[in-house]
């Protein structure tokens, strides 16, 4: 039984989760702890989690908490995970499960194949919920946060004959109990299929608020103009602009390979369209691209 | 004074424009006219005019109800707006006012200067509320679709001492009173800031969703698992991909060089953020795109 959970990181993911798993009527232990004091005060008096342990305290990797929570999630950016992955693997036991919501998988998975998931040691679930706003911190969570989102796991390989970790077979049913949707995916799936849902999205909404910024830096008049001018259509298109670079470092390190194929088929994409402003050809890019969307 | 209004289109902007005349009080007549007997009965149907003249009538362009409107207003892609154009100058009269909704003007001015504005002829007021749906036609019209929207004129230049034609000021008057904001612009300026925030982000999304249809199109499994875990990122990048050809296509031929300029540009912004994932311009990137966000 998971009767009491470590939440690493408290921000807009792992207060929300914490928020989401009292709504959904958990009655055990959420700890909390992370790097900064502020934000785990933040989410203490939400309701997110129950008591926390400082930064000064982490930074002993034997920290207690960990040792004696049945559950730890790693809810920090993807970087952080693998650092707290190397601090915890060796003061873990058996029984323990950890997992994570980071937002690449590949480099989590291969490491967990390393550190965890063997004899003597934790059990290592990777996870990914697809939730999310353009601002991060835990003052914007909300136990809502999940409800009809996609929450991905890509679980590391294991013998047929191995049963399932008890915790993983109830952390399942609980993000089920927040209100998520879940699917398995492998590492190096996850990671494609991201990149072009939600990093491709991401990179292009960077570029384009950029961009605009760049481009009339220089003159105020037209900045103005496009402020009362713009409409739906470029505040959808540069919304993602918003999102900070600390998550998204790590996104882009950890996932460079992906996003860079997909960076490159939307430029050769655009240059298509607009060689052929003037032909038949933008007919088939509309045609092609309404179709998607009735799909949708 | 304005008693008589022909709205020539009655997709989505014209039927709109009609509903919120009425709902904002103009007790005038409405008439309509287009293409389409269908969507003129939807406008009908809708009470977004009074009544309407079939495709049959509108053959002769000495139609009577052109003859007699105080206003026409020409609500279809640029291209018919500017075939119309053409066909009523030589039947109006210097008391009558034709106004526009087309989503470029520098044409549809230069057309104007030659053919309008000039003595013996009606008067012309390029217009473009900045409103709209991903999706046309009249049944999706609204009296409320010009609320807090932008409403642009690019006014013809007339000499110094030529009073402002009287129906424009009236006119004027109305679009204030349906709910939208006004701004002038000369024509070129007005399509360039255009290109920026209407034409880019809708190029860019019909091409993201095109080439999505397309590189998923041998792959079911890889369509359901982007369908199934694409969230609001992917969701509002892509909806504008759902735009019709058949509006986009006059935008496209009509503004051209400016459209093309802001896909060149952004094509060498993604260029530069793919060929810099792993480095700290990144983060001036996204620096940047956060501080376009703040300044919205």
């Amino acid at each position: 039984m998971i009767n009491r959970i470590l939440i690493v990181g408290t921000g807009l993911i792992g207060a929300s989760t914490g928020l989401a798993l009292r709504a959904a009527g958990f009655t055990g232990e959420i700890i909390g702890t992370g790097p900064t004091e502020s934000t785990l005060t933040t989410a203490l008096q939400m309701g997110a989690i129950d008591s926390f342990h400082a930064p000064a305290d982490i930074a002993n990797p034997a920290h207690h908490a960990a040792r004696e929570a049945d559950l730890i999630l790693l809810a920090g950016p993807v970087l952080s995970i693998l650092d707290w992955m190397h601090r915890l693997a060796p003061i873990l036991q058996p029984h323990q499960l950890v997992t994570d919501v980071g937002s690449t998988k590949l480099q989590i998975a291969e490491l967990a194949k390393k550190l965890y998931n063997q004899p003597g040691r934790a059990h290592f679930l990777p996870g990914h919920p697809m939730a999310g706003k353009e601002s991060g911190g835990a003052a914007l969570a909300e136990p809502i946060l999940f409800h009809n989102a996609m929450w991905l796991f890509t679980p590391i390989p294991t013998t047929a004959t191995t049963e399932p970790h008890p915790h993983e077979t109830e952390w399942r049913a609980l993000v089920q109990k927040i209100g998520a949707r879940t699917m398995d995916l492998a590492p190096a799936r996850h990671d494609e299929i991201c990149a072009w849902v939600s990093h491709l999205p991401q990179m292009l909404s960077t570029a384009l608020a950029a961009l605009l910024e760049d481009t009339f830096a220089a003159d105020p008049a037209a900045r103005d103009q496009i402020a009362a001018i713009g409409g739906r259509a470029l505040r959808e298109t540069t919304r993602l602009g918003a999102s900070p670079y600390s998550m998204w470092r790590d996104i882009a390190l950890t996932n460079s390979d992906p996003i860079a194929h997909t960076l490159h088929m939307l430029e050769q994409r655009l240059a298509h369209l607009r060689e052929n402003l003037r032909t038949p050809e933008l007919k088939e890019e509309f045609r092609l691209a309404n179709q998607f969307r009735t799909r949708k």
